[in-house]
């Protein structure tokens, strides 16, 4: 509990001058004022969340929590628990859509074990930070103590300071859970206080039965568990996942190291929206990616005032719309550092 | 004549065969079905365009094209024609955002002059294809003759010839012309019979008043020019641009070639929207980038059958929308040649 209260007390607001002195360089550069859009928008936040115009993006990471949710026996996936555990080898193998989208912009792929049923995994690319060996059935009781989530957090601020010492700039939301679009349905229900038909979609691909079944599961979850919808911890340990409190830690401790974390689709959202209940200051260092497909996805962004950038009907997660965006960070900073000034354009 | 005539015969329906492999090798990845949306989309037209699952788009260029614009002189930009100019020389110099952004993905920046006004410019990097100084003002009569609109189409259509003689695997359109925006909602006006109000917008940002006189000028453009709403080039030559003319060449000579062409933003789009009326079936061909902030850009995309994939609120041109979705190009030929299948992974 050390650890995250203070990573949450380190947790600065970003630098307002250098992002003024990025805007005044964006408005001199060989362009109609604010035509470059939400680009320029990021290259304001980036020079004020590291504190500089000379903003940098060169080293990028995104951080795969893998864990299981014992929810899944309820029968709300296409597919079985064990595919957690089979993607967690395709993530090291470097066969899955994050290893291949991920070197578009030769950004690391890092995985860790927050959480998977089953022995450990023996990897030399395998972080292991395991918590428990998957969440308990959140429609019986909660989904893990409070010690147990505070753990889960304190996982991701550990990933974040691990990453951030050997050199990244940027850090992604990525996971891998059968059952966790179940777990961030039942998250913004609670947050939002939105009935589980709004915000529960297909996940991997469902059909309507499944669907009404997935409906009455987080209906159940939250009759059961009553999660407080004020305290952010509260509701991770009653209806959350480990991999879900990893990235929302993720996203707290990237904020304390003054480093910007680009969130994924639904299920990273989710991890958001706790990690702004737990520590609203965090917010000004997260970068929405894409928009999901998943019906809620678009309502925690807007509980966030996020805006996403991509548009491209994704529905994987594991990271992948998170790493598209950073070709967008890297063009922010090309844009700062490359593009000349009309006043230097008259003397050419 | 010949030259245009020739081009549009040449442009064959995609490969059926080759989008069948495609999408049978997508549904086998470690993923679920469809999942990965448009990039999914996009790889199976790629497949498609270029005969082949081995889709390869390792060689990119964007290829601006610059001409002035008569109308001009009624006072429809902030901005005046020597800047046309002066940015051309900027993309010779490679200090212009579209040279920045394209640097995120390698692409090369390859700039025409299809008819700036003033003298040549001699630098070794520029493509001379000027068929006139600048258009006339079309609230007086025809921007130029049906000659030189044909002309401008067979510029494009030379243009990517070299392009993709000299190896390149992708094109996208790009272009500068003070007064450009001007001319596009007289296209869109002129193809899809909407009033200017509802397809003009503020370009790179004129004010209400300007706005109002831009309105003007493009119901004038009309109404002294009865464009022939079934005749792109008629439409072409009463209210387009040379450079426009040039990006519209550019997609049919991209699609004879079997060369996918992604296009950029409101101007952009208008050419896309010609080079659909004057050879329906280069729309195969065209992939759409971003959504720009114009108004008008929406419903030209809604009469292409085409999706934005980035919304970014852009409103330069050059291609800069353009340029940021080759990313997701990339993307799609690494999820084609670098995932593996479920069979795979149950053998490692």
């Amino acid at each position: 509990m050390n650890l995250l209260n203070n990573t949450i007390t380190n947790i600065n607001p970003l630098d307002t001058k250098a992002m003024q002195q990025a805007k005044e360089r964006l408005n001199s550069l060989t362009k109609p004022v604010g035509s470059l859009g939400i680009i320029e928008q990021i290259a304001i936040q980036l020079a004020g969340i590291q504190g500089s115009v000379d903003i940098d993006v060169s080293k990028k990471a995104v951080l795969v929590c893998a864990a299981d949710h014992g929810v899944v026996e309820e029968g709300i996936s296409v597919f079985n628990q064990e595919t957690t555990r089979l993607m967690v080898k395709n993530f090291l193998i470097g066969g899955a859509a994050i290893n291949a989208l991920s070197r578009v912009s030769e950004a690391k792929v890092v995985v860790a074990d927050i959480g998977v049923n089953g022995p450990l995994f023996e990897h030399p690319n395998m972080i292991n930070l395991r918590v428990k060996d998957g969440t308990d059935n959140f429609t019986q009781g909660p989904a893990m103590t409070r010690e147990e989530a505070v753990a889960s957090l304190e996982a991701g601020i550990t990933m974040a300071q691990q990453q951030v010492d050997s050199g990244s700039k940027v850090l992604a939301t990525g996971e891998m859970g059968i059952g966790n679009t179940t777990a961030s349905s039942a998250i913004i229900a609670a947050v939002s206080g939105l009935s589980p038909e709004i915000v529960t979609g297909r996940g991997t691909g469902i059909d309507d039965k499944e669907l009404a079944v997935k409906h009455q599961v987080v209906a159940k979850a939250l009759a059961v568990n009553n999660p407080n919808q004020v305290d952010g911890l509260d509701i991770l340990a009653k209806v959350g996942g480990l991999e879900i409190g990893a990235m929302a830690g993720m996203i707290i401790g990237g904020a304390s190291l003054k480093v910007p974390v680009v969130i994924d689709g639904f299920i990273s959202s989710a991890a958001a929206l706790l990690a702004y209940k737990i520590a609203p200051a965090c917010r000004e260092y997260i970068i929405a990616s894409h928009l999901s497909e998943e019906p809620g996805h678009q309502l925690m962004l807007e509980m966030l005032d996020l805006e996403p950038m991509l548009h491209l009907n994704m529905r994987l997660g594991e990271g992948t719309g998170a790493v598209m965006a950073f070709p967008i960070l890297e063009a922010a900073e090309k844009v700062m550092k490359e593009m000349i000034t009309f006043e230097e354009l008259a003397k050419h």
